[in-house]
């Protein structure tokens, strides 16, 4: 049943053409392939990438995935010896177990626990002892496998949108199985359990603390079940390390004590189950969990739903099934092998974020509440939108409207439960990560794009609450009365981030302009284009970039605008340097332009920033710059050019092929929209500046519920694969005028042909 | 409605001329004084008795108890820097709340957790900080209180049999209530709670590890209610420490957390709840604790079962009509004060433990089991039985034999569940401590004594059982092997106690012959009557004591049978030197004179014992050794003499008025039998030794259920207070021939007369 994938580095630690050989000529290989199998789940394993190669399914509640990231000095990262912010690292080489629900593409470390391991032989309950290496990786969307190399057991995994399933082959002799609930990727600790009968335990565990915000925690429930009977069953609690004459007598002190004979309920810090079994040589053994955030009891029931019975092979097919259908909606030809794979890969990144938050029985936990609600469709968690409102939702918005159309509801109902639309919201937490306003340029943006299933007043409602309440009050924008006062963010602090704040609240507010307009709230529109254009205050003709600007108005010195590369701390800016946001004011090129002194000097200082390596691709603020060149006539092959060079040096079909965190798909929609010719580069505008597609042709599978149109058909035609410039675009035989296109036009005027030159 | 007692040592620390005169004529010193009147509850706190001053009911569950054993140096006796087993020491300083749930008596640390503790101020979770001084502390049964300095806040505590209520008089300001279930006597870790609304909480603790037995451990579930809602709920946690780079971003690290927004499970090593109010100077607030060994539901029910509403005062005189009903089963005249204090209280402190653990649903903990089963009657638990064989069954067999019936019932079930009785059972577990076969004597006496509602033939199966299983399967026996081939058990470690275990083995032994022969089982009457007889084998005519055997038969060398003073080390012998225990085979002293070369040997050696100082009178082995002379005609007076001289110098109205620990009520059972005037020195012989009473008219009120003579009254003549001389016994106008009474004639013959001499 097992077939190795050619797109999963199944041998990076033994490599060897004889291999490849064998595997070209695989029936996988012979048969026709299908978009999943052009998606390398290990791109982005490393670098920073921070995606991983486990087992999930499209925006599902659960992952698996493989955890090595702790426990040993031959792991080249360790997640206790730096900051670290993933379950997996490719490089890596000691496993510690499955973690179970993580976060794919993020900065700071969360989730990624109730570690799930197999072992064998005298029983070790210490993951620095009973950790193992691995060989004969490989994975593919809704499966990953691995064979240990300590203990000789192949492990396989996959998943259904809320529960796992493990299947273990053990060597004979003594085999454990063992549920860690004291280590994992989240800071939080604490956790309980309880045996239910001698093949199904339950339990808790705090996760939160994400980026360090003590206050955001949250529970997560789960039931486990083995498939076999275990010849033995207990707990392990490591110790609290006394002292004198209690530790003489103690002889557990300060180690993992096992409990052989109890089996109520374990609660602790670091507490954990083993189920030790007589194993025949290649027995399988099979475990799955239920997760809920609701309750113990939605764990169990979706794990009844979900799965039933122990059928592995089901899971994994049906994983399969639903990522072939997801995928599928986008069909591309042409473009190398390699590109397909950056492609589907990317494609695969995105539909892992914003993930289902409810439970099977439509259960959720309200929104910064202890409180539970039932959901009408989809409830949807993982808001990481200070990336993902750059371009994420306008792809979903494009691609996958019904999945956009909840996550709308989602963030609308989030507001009507706590008060606030999500920032970045995590399993009904409001961690306050990072800044700004970004949900009103995503529910904007979907509005203007013509879906609008949603409560647009509630909308509007939050939209104003947090454009408008003084900053004490304010959990979106916390300076907002100097925002209100000024037009700007003056510096109060050395590390405040506070041009970065105001260049957010700019582009919220040039978003809210935009639907007040659409809503026909002129006076608001008004008022709200305006405050959109205080960036104008930040701007240093000294430096030629914007500068923070000190509470009595004067400018910030001494002023490096290259400080703030490599996340070295800088004033006023936050993650970057002047140069990755002095050009993020996407909504008034015009204005920015003139500031600079027009179109040439414009040019010469967007082009400088990439010839001089200003030009960050792994983080958001100037994701778009490339794009900005579009905005001047004959200026546009720079957007082709610079396009295609990002696309080529930093999205590969290779574990470090995304630049940097893939920011829970936010990098991949970059890098998607940039290779079939279309970019929405101002959040909150329905509009995409268009490029050279890397494909041949592309056909988007639109959904006929929210388009009438069935297809987006985009051919390219290049005399050679060097043409790389667009030497005309036409749609339904008609050229388009100019390098942009409404999402009206792409969506509504038929077939789209480019036509390329070099 | 509050008194201050005179018997509860109020003003320790204030004691003055003036507050003595002002008690002296205070109502309740004036009024009628009842039994429990005379219970000081400060006796046996300190010089390691192991008592408490805490609230609890007659053989209640629940227990509420000042814990001030941790936290700061100006405590004398810290439970983290020594070897400690007592929640509260009378000279120590620092109070840090309420532990619910505690031992009396006992030698090894264990339960005193949910530590309840009332603050004022900036709310501070760490005990090391929110601790405080205390005055005007002042206790009687079912009843504490105190004041503490560092707040002013005056706490007063109850409780009913499985529940406790608390009273906070708080000054105005900020007020908080703290659970704290990260510290406690037990050195078991980890708990988990629940918000259930902001006036109720609910969790449970692993507790165990007694005399750190690792698998001995078993969880307490609660339910905690405010009377008043508070302005806030949170919880808190000890946060795992980390390193580096991680520790520098959490800035909560290794210290307390609080978690102010979050309201669902939190589970850890070191947690806790708190509730902030605004009070009013004076105002009090109420907090009710149910707890249950079964589930958080059943701690619910007996809540709401055993309380209704809040009611302090009726919980305080519930608990006080219990405890004056069951000290008035015994009435006591003449004698001193004191004399009646230390009567009432070592009574006070047998009705203690074994305690119920049922809840009032009648559900239990399965013994050594997860499973939950339904008690007929009262479950019990904490059974200390290597202590408590010796006298205290056998009081309760006279005096309360409602609760031996249950008690030896409890002991056959957890036979039947658990396939042994029970040697020293804490909460459904079998702790192992100490050695022995104590149930066999227990079930004999109780037996032999007429009290036979129970399952006799069950329980002479449990019998045969531990005294026939081989070693390595045999729980209570564990060196079977040598005492069935050997008749002893030979030294086969430095210090594996053998001596001690063999002469447990010989005493379980002779009570199993007495029962066979009880039962007409005549082969087996013979057969253990012929090992208990196996003690001649230790008897070394060089030392002229038991003496340790080495496995190839020799005597054990060098040999000091004065080693084991002070809880020394040493070989063979348990916690005491070989004095200690040479003269522990109350069932053949006939045959121990034989060995020692007759009477006028043995009464020199054992008085010798008292006047060299070898006698323990604070450790079990030999407490029986002042009624050994009385079984030798002329020589009785010893027996007087001596039990008068050990009653005066170590049994006081003081905090050190116990000689040691109270080993759950056995010392007071010493104590209030030796005061009565007769004791039960053999276990498993329905008999008694005479001595001189303490009081002149004793009325023991019968049971009606079990005995068919009302009460026994024992009048005492004595010409003057010095005249502890037995001059002649009578009973029902009949002179008692020697100074032997059977628990028949006791219990039927009519009232007693003795009349002493100088």
């Amino acid at each position: 049943m097992y077939k190795t994938s050619r797109y999963t580095f199944p041998m990076k630690k033994c490599f060897c053409v004889v291999c490849v050989v064998l595997m070209l000529l695989s029936a996988s290989w012979l048969r026709a392939q299908e978009p999943i199998d052009f998606v390398n789940p290990f791109i982005g394993t490393t670098n920073f990438g921070t995606t991983n190669p486990g087992a999930v399914c499209p925006n599902g509640l659960m992952s698996v995935v493989p955890f090595n990231v702790m426990g040993s000095e031959t792991n080249k990262y360790d997640k206790d010896a730096r900051w670290w912010s993933t379950p997996y690292e490719y490089y890596n080489k000691f496993f510690t177990g499955f973690s179970h629900v993580n976060l794919s593409g993020v900065g700071c470390p969360e989730l990624g626990s109730l570690l799930l391991m197999p072992t064998c032989g005298e029983l070790n309950v210490d993951y620095k002892e009973y950790g193992s290496a691995y060989r004969d990786e490989a994975a593919s969307p809704g499966y990953y496998t691995n064979i240990l190399t300590k203990y000789n057991i192949k492990t396989e995994v996959s998943a259904t949108p809320r529960t796992s399933i493990a299947r273990f082959t053990f060597p004979a002799g003594k085999s454990h199985i063992l549920m860690n609930l004291g280590e994992g990727l989240t800071n939080e600790s604490g956790a309980t359990l309880r045996r239910v009968n001698d093949r199904e335990i339950e339990g808790s565990k705090l996760l939160g603390t994400f980026c360090y915000n003590p206050q955001a925690v949250f529970p997560i429930y789960f039931v486990m079940r083995v498939s076999k009977s275990p010849a033995q069953i207990g707990y392990w609690k490591k110790q609290r390390p006394m002292a004198g004459v209690e530790a003489e007598w103690d002889k557990d002190n300060g180690k993992y004590k096992l409990y052989t004979r109890y089996g109520k309920e374990m609660s602790g810090d670091d507490v954990g189950a083993f189920f030790t079994f007589d194993t025949q040589s290649g027995e399988q053994i099979e475990v799955q969990i239920g997760v809920s955030f609701v309750s113990i009891a939605n764990a169990r029931e979706n794990l009844d739903k979900e799965q039933s019975g122990f059928n592995f092979e089901k899971v994994k097919a049906d994983a399969r099934k639903q990522w072939n259908e997801e995928l599928s909606k986008i069909e591309v030809e042409g473009g190398t092998h390699d590109d397909k794979v950056v492609f589907y890969t990317a494609l695969y990144h995105i539909l892992i974020h914003p993930n289902i938050l409810q439970d099977v029985n439509g259960q959720y936990p309200v929104m910064e509440s202890d409180q539970i609600k039932t959901a009408k469709g989809d409830r949807y968690t993982v808001f990481s939108l200070w990336d993902t409102y750059r371009n994420v939702h306008q792809f979903l918005s494009l691609v996958y409207p019904e999945k956009q159309m909840a996550m709308v509801n989602t963030m609308i109902d989030m507001y009507k439960e706590h008060g606030w639309l999500p920032k970045w919201e995590l399993y009904g937490r409001e961690t306050l990560t990072m800044e700004g306003d970004p949900s009103i340029p995503v529910i904007t943006d979907t509005w203007l794009r013509g879906l609008r299933d949603f409560d647009i007043d509630t909308a509007y409602e939050a939209m104003i609450k947090s454009a408008t309440t003084p900053g004490k009050d304010n959990l979106m924008r916390p300076d907002n009365d100097d925002y209100l006062g000024k037009g700007y963010v003056p510096l109060r602090e050395q590390y405040d981030n506070s041009v970065s704040h105001a260049l957010e609240y700019y582009i919220a507010d040039f978003a809210l302009s935009q639907l007040a307009e659409s809503l026909g709230k002129k006076d608001d529109a008004r008022l709200f284009h305006d405050r959109s254009l205080g960036y104008k205050n930040y701007y240093c003709k000294e430096f030629g970039t914007l500068r923070p600007i000190l509470p009595d108005g004067s400018f910030y010195s001494p002023f490096n605008p290259r400080q703030g590369e490599n996340f070295e701390p800088n004033p006023g800016f936050h993650e970057g340097s002047a140069w990755n946001y002095t050009f993020y004011v996407p909504h008034d090129i015009p204005g920015l332009t003139k500031l600079m002194g027009g179109k040439k000097p414009f040019i010469d200082k967007l082009q400088s920033v990439f010839d001089e390596g200003l030009y960050d691709p792994a983080n958001e603020p100037d994701i778009a710059y490339p794009y900005l060149f579009s905005q001047f006539k004959g200026e546009e092959w720079r957007t082709q050019k610079e396009v295609n060079r990002l696309l080529k040096k930093y999205f590969k079909n290779q574990p470090d092929g995304i630049p940097g965190n893939d920011d829970t798909g936010t990098m991949s929609a970059w890098a998607v929209f940039s290779m079939m010719g279309f970019y929405p580069d101002c959040p909150g505008l329905p509009r995409y500046t268009l490029t050279s597609p890397l494909f041949d042709r592309i056909t988007i599978h639109l959904d006929p519920k929210y388009y009438k149109q069935k297809e987006i058909i985009i051919e390219t035609e290049r005399p050679s694969s060097d043409a790389i410039f667009i030497d005309r675009v036409d749609q339904n035989d008609k050229k388009i005028k100019g390098y942009f296109i409404t999402h009206d036009e792409l969506t509504q005027n038929g077939p789209i042909k480019f036509v390329l030159k070099k």
